[in-house]
């Protein structure tokens, strides 16, 4: 059977592509989903992709994730430095909780990563690789789910 | 012909499994270096594998990288709050460079992440998996050469 | 007639008894509810009592309270130190506003009491008792009504 | 063709009229609504109007002006010192951007004017006008396309 | 048998009643104290009421405190952002600890609510009911002792 | 009988259109002047333009204006974040006063915005328009004297 | 009949004259008494002049001049930056009060004029000139008792 | 024969009397002076009396003081959180300096007292006594220049 | 003759062996008392042992220190932090000064070293022996006094 | 023809020598004008030299220096931590700008460098060689305005 | 057979003796390596005793007493407030670590005690005793290590 | 007899003219020494030139021109916001420091002028003029060693 495993995304990446390719690349949220599929169904992983803006629905995804026992590859964007309420739904989660985000936010402005709120919670943290960075964290819930030696 | 790339450890990384092993884990550098090596095999990379108590050494091996056109993968361990010769090393280099952390640094005390400041320099941060993360990091280093879309 | 009473809680709170027991307890929100609405009948409220993980949600409600006349208990949880919406509606409520917080924020992280935005709009605040809170809350808010001389 | 116009207003503006009126004035949202119609007509722009306390929603209606080349009259009340997701989805804008805000926010306590995260990504700010400063802002927006000459 | 309880109140609160009543209203710390009296009668304590301008005082009730097994409710008004020998004195009380304060803190001068030194050591805080603040009070602690669940 | 208009300038604002033209365009103040005047006339103000780089001189014209009672429409420059000197003379003014910026100084580095030391004494803030935010303050300031319900 | 004055004086300033002399000069705090009393009987004041190194006896004495309707001169030394018990008594006196302190503070380490908590409540504060200082303070509190035009 | 004083004033004293008079009062300065001319016969200065709007007149007057060997009373108004240059002008004087200042600036904002920069170089400082200030200053100056034991 | 020590213990220091055990260790006063008398025999003091919870008790045992030439041991507790005016008592003695804390107060909160008041003006400082501590202070005392060369 | 040089002063430099000569020396101002002349003629350079206490003055220099396509060098004495009217008009030098201090600022109070604003817009910073410091920035410019290769 | 015991000397301490005389007093390394010989052989330790400017050598020192299962006596000098190296090797260490500093850090300027990263992971600190305090904390390690009752 | 002068250079400047040749020239180490070694002939000075990655190597360096009675021209580099090691080192330097940088630091991030640490500790301080600033820091030797009146 299956691990479960929750991709969820914040705010303003449904217009990935389009928004700030200079920064943000050009690769779509479809084509990251579609290469998450992909690499889920490799390693095993019963996969959740989901993006919203609202803080609220993200929340209610993580309560999900926790129901399911599920594993989570977040990406919070634009709430990584100010959501105490995605925060606080991560401290419930058991299974790996990794952060992913697709610049290498500590190059950027201080409101990127002067206080990284939600990484308190998470087990681990991934940036600066694109959408690649959401495959290698999958890889990385692989690995701690597996107990593979750190 | 094989890319390089300079796999580089910082103050206390040769203590490892044997330094607060509830906080870095049971795996010896040298067990890290063996799975580099394995790795670097399969990725295509002709490795350099350092680690130094010195941070005169860790810039001298930066230059090293930079002559040799190398991508790095830096754990500055206890540098990376702290040293402006280490950030000023790393801007020089052309090729991808990876910061990776054994821990997830953000859940731990600020003078561990309050000012990531060898972070500014790296085209990407990876933290919290263990010695795993030193193999997600050359796995991401290999995307970032190959123009992997992001 | 009955006073009108509203208790909001914000994010997170329908999982409690659930989320992190070594810190909320096992008491979930139904049971809360319960006993909520067991003391409105007690003391004379007219009780709305409700849960949402969204911001805005919890911005409609105060809305609705100011547009009932009604008094406030709320529970603004990880929405206490970030949000100056939930501050900016709860100014507009002339009727008693008592802030109920389950633990004793001043003895936990700074991100929990770093910066009380909504509380500088309430008239009373209570922290600490965990679900009892809600009944002292409730009592405040009687005498507050009542005139009680302080 | 006429231009087009989106104006977006954030949380509690909807109580606008009823809301702090010795602070807010006694204008509701309505008849704001109405003057900016009437001037939308007369500066030719096709006017998206629009309330929400939701700051996800805020964000789509972002995402949509930015799918419909419209510029943007903002006002983000309670998110303006807080939503780094409005100001990443105001990032995407290629039209011109006025935040505009009913009271001289300067004049107020830090809370409302401390660190205004989302006028970073604006292109013009207008504040203490009252209801009058979002058809300065039209006026401004209307200027700023016919590339009048600064 | 009564569990026992101390009461204990900080600086100028024995001039209530004259002090800025346009703060702390009108009534006395005697009154609060009969009415204190009567309540520790219904709920089954063996009170002790006392007030000093004196620091060191306070810290030699709180010892006596500990050296009864007394379950505390505090008000330590001007020590509440100073005292540290308070603090290391209510570390030491095994029993409930409850801070009360006569006016909401979080909307006054941040001299009175910018760092709540005390309030670390205590268990439950309420503030801004005036005197009724101490009943409250007084029932949170029986409900704490009375493992009333949470 | 026309309203008196008093437009004041600070320092540097008399190289302008030549003073780094990239950040504030390249109109000079002889043609924001005649603008002015231009609307002053279909506005109804008696207006005074004036332009100094000494901070003396501009309090001096805050006091004229004082004793004529005209409303200002202010552009300080390079004593917005610095002049307590302008605050006090602004605090006097009882007609409107309105701030101008020719850019949206949020946008730019800190010293430019951090401490915005006389917008707190003034009705109105307007910033990012260029000349244009001249006009729109005029405007703002007649709507402010004709009581314009906001 | 006389105006009633108290003269307060906080911790070390019963050693003055032998307290660092290079700091704060040779005059004994009994000669100082001796002037203020020859000055009072000039000024139609009947004095209470006491001092103490128990801020609680310092909150006692003003309590008793809120109850004398005595004017206060008060030397909080040592009590100045840290004393909110201070702050909250002089907050009810309606008589004059007048801070003084022998040395200019502000000349001194921050850790004697950082946070000057117990100024704030004084109608007037004088620094500088030595035990000069009482008498000016009491020529000053003589002053704001007549009504003397400011 | 006479000793030198020359009692400065900074920007905007020249509208006393018209100038918030609610926290200034009622005198000007002109009346200001007369008392001011009034004691210097009684105590043997004579007075330079000046005002002005402009930094660069107040360090002037100040280096004639030092030429002429004045002592200086000094109310620096709006400069006094600001001037290094008439910080660098005072330390150059060897006679007493005494700033004054009409309000008990601790009473205010903190853009009034939050760091005092001129204070740091006079020998004494007067807050509060509105006009009478300077006449204790310079009192204050006559017993600092009579050695007068402090 | 001997040489006169004052051995001066802060508040809560009278409930050692009981005050959180885990912390500071079962040893109590009563035994460090003892402990110092004995080694105060070996090395010629004249041994004054004190305790209290009040600063001013502590302030006068600082003075009488002074008058008797007296060197002193302190260790101020909750008052390090926080007590000016134990700072001040201290910079009068002449004699040698040590502070001692039992705990290495570097490894604890920041409450307790944030801002070492009090040892500004000792001449060394112990920290984090336990009760061993006071002896070792005891014997730096010694050494200091008899010149030993450093 | 002769490259243009305007080497402008700040306020208090024109008492150099007789202004605390301890920190500062005994040149005075007409000798190092005198110094700078010479040199001016070897390297040269077209001079103006000018001192002023007003920050206009020194603006209106700049916006001069401009006109006239001027390098310069200035030490803007108390300016260099306050006056962005001095740093705006920097900015808009093209030749080179070398800002020369007569002590090493970093060795004095925080007052002296805390914020160099005005170095921000300088191409280079001379600071603790006295009036030789002038003749330092004099060759540099020539260097710079030389091209010689750095 | 003995305990081990290594004393490290961080930065600049080779230069003892002749380095700020009148800071560190005019005893030589050497001299003091001379008295912790004669009382290590007292006490029963075997002893290193090194210096070095490296902060690597002083890692690797540490990293060689932890495999010697030696307690340590560090004077870090100027490493003290900046190496997270320094104080991750330290984590390691499981017998006894006593940092030692010749001066009372905290008399001096911030640079010296602001931040005390090393002290952390120190179980004791000993400062102010000059040469002395090394025999101090040498007396401290063998109460330490002898579970003298603190 | 010539002086003697030691030019040291920090870390990655053994990489000058590759090293971001935008932000630091093309200039390598070597034509710098050249350039020095020539301009040392013609002043008088017997050189050593050195460069090291290794703090520790400075300070030694730093060490041998204490005992050689050696002037010094300190380019720290990456040191200069950072190392209280070589800030002890400059202070035992009796003839003239001079600190060079190649960039004018104050133009650049926070961290290569937020707290120049070094600088502290020297006499002078050059930055900007590329590798010209270590010709213009020897003349400044040179003219310091000379006493030529500054």
């Amino acid at each position: 059977m299956n691990d479960r495993l929750s991709i969820l995304n914040g705010p303003n990446l449904d217009m990935l592509g389009r928004r700030e390719p200079h920064v943000y690349g050009r690769v779509i949220l479809a084509e990251i989903e579609k290469r998450c599929r992909a690499l889920a169904r490799e390693l095993g992983f019963a996969l959740f992709f989901g993006q919203s803006n609202h803080e609220g629905q993200v929340v209610d995804w993580l309560h999900e994730a926790y129901d399911d026992g599920a594993a989570v590859v977040l990406n919070p964007a634009g709430l990584s430095t100010r959501s105490v309420a995605v925060l606080d739904a991560l401290k419930m989660i058991e299974q790996p909780v990794v952060e992913v985000h697709l610049t290498n936010v500590f190059a950027r402005e201080p409101v990127y990563h002067g206080d990284l709120v939600t990484a308190r919670a998470a087990d681990a943290f991934v940036a600066g690789f694109g959408a690649t960075g959401y495959e290698l964290g999958m890889h990385g819930v692989r690995a701690l789910l597996d107990g593979q030696p750190p």
